[in-house]
């Protein structure tokens, strides 16, 4: 294996651990959220599937892309079944500890990865520069829509005023950026998911609000 | 014409004529509810169609199928169409004869066997057992989980903790097993669908509830 | 350029007008709309945004076609971004002068267009008539329904017993009737969007209501 395949090999496995941290923080956000709305097991396995996986079908969708994620990596849909049904005593246990911090954190985790990896995806893929930025929004936002419009609500990023999707879509133009002026594609990446991180815990703790 | 061809055929006949009952069922449970919610003649329609070819559609735009099911037999849309306009005049008629048993069976029927079609569909596309499952359980509730959002209502099958999808998704299972110990398709698909509405009416009228 | 060449050229650039008028007067019916709903900025280029693409995005994801007109406009999409950015100095201007006629009068425009194009389009794609008309309705309802549902609405046009999806079913079905006596495709599209444009205005100036 020469040099350059080790580094790609490592990019690859970068990706897929990454993605496996989005998923799972994804998937954990959702059964908390399912929990506070009292939903049975299979809304909360509709709640966490679709926060996990949502996003990224719709972006599968729009782009005409197949295999889905959770379709070329069946083991992951397992894992938020096995996560959904063990839920009432995970939670139980947890319930003092999982503070509205830590779900704030997971949140934000994977609006940084999704939003990076679907703009890097989109790119990949021959789109333009704002068709890309718009797929890694959508990737990133649009499993907490399909979320809250299926469990008929208000969806959150429409109304709180608070940056979410302004975070993903400032991060994305920022790895386009670092694209455009050759920065190599897996760091683009990694430094754009921590700019959307650090920009979504940062505007939230300083309470910066959207114009209205 | 071989017997073996005239058995294709006839399970071909079968399977066209379970998906008119299916379809058939569904379109009048839409059509009910949308009475109920005093939509108007062209929310009724939208209503009914939901029910009767959403989840289908969701499933083929899923797996990149074309065409729908109500593109390839439009005279289907048609029949909905006239089921809808003459829906006042049916259910004036009927008000006091359309129990909310009839109701729960013509429910169950389109349940069983989409839950099944969508399932076998799958297969034979090739998905991976688990994602076949999930497409039939799609199939199946989507239908009424569109009406619901379209309705803007809190979708019935993530709240009230009867057994709906999980009826579909352990009869998909026994479809797969059946499969693979080797019963003939037609066979495995009919009786999977059996089992699926005697889960739903069994489950119902035992009072099963979902854990929480 | 010969003057068939010439007709042609002329056909393109009139359904490039027609379609660029459609989407301006949706996304700024969307902007009023999201400013009477109070949503944030972001809220308010999600609203205008589906108004606008929401119909032919949908059509598209059906018939399966790529690119959709965002991606192939991309500019069109900067358009909208700008106008929702300018929406609160805008609207400030002329709250007074935008009527709850000149909304009617937008909204009735984009219905007449998108409803003829998604029609004369699915026609080209070759679908059957029924699927065609079909495709035209869903072109043009379902970016306000798709706006509706995101908004946690009951949408409109399920229930406020105005023709509205039913002007555009009939216009299609006259356009449709217009080519089968040998009209012109650009004769006919144009009539159709007009003829839907005229049902819309005059049935709301006339009080007609749907059957319930």
């Amino acid at each position: 294996m020469s040099p350059l395949q080790a580094v790609q090999v490592n990019a690859g496995a970068l990706y897929t651990a990454f993605e496996f941290a989005a998923v799972f923080a994804s998937a954990v956000s959702g059964v908390i959220e399912a929990r506070q709305r009292r939903l049975d097991a299979v809304g909360t396995f509709v709640v966490a599937f679709l926060t996990a996986f949502g996003g990224g079908t719709l972006r599968d969708v729009l782009l005409d892309r197949r295999p889905f994620y959770w379709v070329a990596h069946e083991w992951m849909v397992w894992a938020v079944f096995v996560l959904t049904l063990s839920a009432p005593w995970l939670l139980r246990f947890s319930s003092g500890n999982v503070s509205a911090r830590a779900l704030i954190v997971f949140d934000a985790i994977g609006l940084g990865i999704f939003s990076a990896a679907g703009t890097q995806l989109a790119i990949a893929m021959g789109m333009p520069p704002f068709t890309a930025v718009m797929m890694g929004v959508i990737t990133a936002v649009c499993g907490g829509l399909l979320r809250d419009i299926v469990c008929n609500e208000m969806p959150m990023i429409l109304r709180d005023g608070r940056p979410y999707a302004t975070c993903a879509f400032l991060g994305n133009w920022a790895l386009l950026g670092l694209l455009a002026v050759g920065v190599a594609e897996s760091a683009a990446v990694t430094l754009g998911a921590i700019l959307i991180f650090t920009l979504r815990v940062l505007t939230l703790r300083l309470g910066v609000e959207l114009p209205r």
